[in-house]
C-alpha cells in the first residue's frame, strides 16, 4: 500500500466521558487507517501573567502547529471569573464560524424525518461581547456588538459553504425589525455577499418565524446563517430535531484552515468511566474534520459504518435505545469500517 | 333569565383577514350570550405633537375606559420610522406580560401530543429597548436593558399565574452564563420571587437547553418565564408545536386589569375578504379574555364548541385541513355553543 502522509491533529479528550469517547474515535480512525497522528493535550485553563485566563502553553503550541483539533466535552469551571473553556478556545484561535450539520439519522426515530440542514453561527461577537454595566442600581445593560467585518466574514463563509457542499440556499436569520441597526448591519452584509453568489438562493427570515417554521417543517431549510446568540439557540433546537447533542457533530472554523471539531454534549459525569457513553457526536465531528482536511474517503467510510450500525439497531448504546457498551458499539463500527476497506 | 351586566370590550378588528375573523368571534360570542358590549376601534398609528407616533385618540380613550381589548392582526407599516403597531400598543398601555398558553388540540395532528405549557414573556424591555448606536464606522451596538423592577414584576406575574391556574412549576429561561449581569439580574429576581411561592416548583434552564428539550419532549414543561426576546422566540416555537399561529391565543397583560388579547398570526392579505380565514386564534384569545374578565362559564362553552368542531373534523377551514369557509366554520361553532346552553 502507498505510504500515507500522516497529518497531526491535536486531540483534547476533555472531562467526564471525554476520555472514553475519544478513545473510541481513535480506535475507529485506526480501523479506517485514517492518516491522522494524534497529539493529546489537556486544556484546563490556567491564569497567565496579569491574571488573564489562557489555555496551557503546550496545548496552544500543538494547535498552532497542527491547526486542527478534535475535542471532547469540557466541564464548565465553577471558579468565580473563570471563563467557559469553549468560549476561551473559540477566542484563542479566532474560530469565527460555528458549523452544525443536522441530518436525520436513519433508524433513530424522532418526530421528524428528512431533516438536512446546516446552521452557521457567528462565533465571536454579538451578545457574547461580555460587555455589561450597571447603569444605576437595579438597571443593567448588556451590549450586543455587531461589526461589518465579522458579519461579512460569516456571510462569506456561509455562501462558500453552500457552494462547496452542493447546497442550494442560504437563509439569513435576524431580528432587524427590532434591532434595526445591529441586526440591520448583519443583514446588509448578508445581502451584499449574496450578490457575489448568484448560484445560491438567498432568503431572509425573522428568528421567531424560523423557530415556528422549523418545528412545523424543518425540510424547508438548507443553510442558515446568523449572529452568535441566535446560532446558540437554533443549533440546539435543530440538534433536538434529529435526536439531540449525542448524535450532532459540530465544527468551529477559523482563518487559514484552523479549526476545532467538537461534540457539544455535556461531560455526563454520572456515567463517566462506566463504558456506557455514546461516541457518535464526537465521531461525526471527527468525520467533519476529515472532510475539512480533504480526507473525504476516510470520512465517507467512517460515516457509513456509524450510520449503518445505528440503522441496523443491533449494537447500540443505551441513549440510542440499545443495551450495548461504548466499547461494543465501537467494535461494531470498527468491524464495518474494515469491511468497507 | 337574569339581566346580564354587559362589560365593554374594545374591539380592534385589524387589517387583512382581521375584519372577517373579528366578525366571526362577535357572532360566536353572541351565540354564547356572552355579556360583552363591543366598541370597535381602528388603531392605525398617527403622528402626534412633536412627531411622536401614537394610536388614535378615540382608540386610546376606549381602551382607557374599557381596560380590555381584543385585537386582530395589524399590518406592519412600511413608512420609515413607523413603529410596529404591536409594540406601540404594548408600550401605550404598559402591557408588561405576554402570555401564550400552548395546548395540543385534539384532532389537529402535529408531531407532538399532550403539549400543555404557557410561555410568559417580559414585554417591555430587554433587547426591545430600541437603544442602538454606531460606535465607529462598521461597529454597531444594541443595548439590552434589564431592570430589577420589570424582572420582579414579570416573575411575580408568572408565579401568580401558576398558582391561579393550578400549574405546578415555573421555569426561568435565561443565558446568565453569557449575560451574567443582565440575565443574572433577571434570574436573581425569579429566585427571590420563588421564595414567596413555595407551593410552585421553581427551576432554571438555559435558553438553548430549553429549545433542545422542547423539541424532544415538550410535555416536561409547564409555565416558562423569560426576558423579552427569548419570549418572542420561544412563544413562536411552542405555537409551532401545536399547529402554528392560526390556533394559538395570546394575551398582553398590564397593571390594574388592563389587557389586550390578540391573535398573533399575520393579516394574510392573499385570502382577505374571501371567507377562507380561520378565526380560531382570535376566538381562543377571546376565550382567554373571558377568563380574564371572570366570565368562566362563557369561556368554557366557547372553548368546548371550538375544540369539538375541530375534533369532529367535519367543518374545518382549509388551513385546518378542511374545505369549509370561515362562515361555515363559525356557524358550526355557534350551533354547538347553543347546544351547550
Ligand atoms: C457552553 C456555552 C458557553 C456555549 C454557548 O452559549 O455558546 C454552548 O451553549 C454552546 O453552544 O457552545
Ligand atoms: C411584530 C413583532 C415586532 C413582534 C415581536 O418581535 O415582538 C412579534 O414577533 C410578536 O411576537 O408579537
Amino acid at each position: 500500500p502507498p505510504r500515507r502522509i500522516m497529518q497531526t491533529v491535536t486531540l483534547i479528550p476533555g472531562d467526564g466521558i471525554g476520555p472514553e469517547i475519544s478513545a473510541a474515535v481513535v480506535k475507529i480512525f485506526d480501523a479506517a487507517k485514517a492518516p491522522v497522528q494524534w497529539e493529546e493535550r489537556n486544556v484546563t485553563a490556567i491564569k497567565g501573567p496579569g491574571g488573564k485566563w489562557m489555555i496551557p502553553a503546550d496545548a496552544k503550541e500543538s494547535m498552532d502547529r497542527s491547526k486542527i483539533g478534535l475535542k471532547g466535552p469540557l466541564k464548565t469551571p465553577i471558579a468565580a471569573g473563570h471563563p467557559s473553556m469553549n468560549l476561551l478556545l473559540r477566542k484563542t484561535f479566532d474560530l469565527y464560524a460555528n458549523v452544525r450539520p443536522c441530518v436525520s439519522i436513519e433508524g433513530y426515530r424522532t418526530p421528524y424525518t428528512d431533516v438536512d440542514l446546516v446552521t452557521i453561527r457567528e462565533n465571536t461577537e454579538g451578545e457574547y461581547s461580555g460587555i455589561e454595566h450597571v447603569i444605576v442600581d437595579g438597571v443593567v445593560q448588556s451590549i450586543k456588538l455587531i461589526t461589518e467585518d465579522a458579519s461579512r466574514r460569516i456571510a462569506e463563509y456561509a455562501f462558500e459553504y453552500a457552494r462547496n457542499n452542493q447546497r442550494s440556499s442560504v437563509t439569513a436569520v435576524h431580528k432587524a425589525n427590532i434591532m434595526r441597526m445591529s441586526d440591520g448591519l448583519f443583514l446588509r452584509k448578508c445581502r451584499e455577499v449574496a450578490e457575489n453568489f448568484k448560484d445560491v438562493k438567498f432568503t431572509e427570515m425573522y428568528l421567531d418565524t424560523v423557530c415556528l417554521n422549523m418545528v412545523q417543517d424543518p425540510t424547508q431549510f438548507d443553510v442558515l446563517v446568523m449572529p452568535n446568540l441566535y446560532g446558540d439557540i437554533l443549533s440546539d433546537l435543530c440538534a433536538g430535531l434529529i435526536g439531540g447533542l449525542g448524535v450532532t457533530p459540530s465544527g468551529n472554523i477559523g482563518a487559514n484552515g484552523v479549526a476545532i471539531f467538537e461534540s457539544v454534549h455535556g461531560t455526563a459525569p454520572d456515567i463517566a468511566g462506566l463504558d456506557l457513553a455514546n461516541p457518535t457526536a464526537l465521531l461525526l465531528s471527527g468525520v467533519m474534520m476529515l472532510r475539512h482536511m480533504g480526507l473525504h474517503q476516510y470520512a465517507a467510510k467512517i460515516q457509513t459504518a456509524c450510520f449503518d450500525t445505528i440503522k441496523e439497531k443491533k449494537v447500540l448504546t443505551k441513549d440510542l435505545g440499545g443495551n450495548s457498551k461504548c466499547s461494543e458499539f465501537t467494535t461494531e463500527i470498527c468491524r464495518r469500517v474494515q469491511d468497507l476497506a
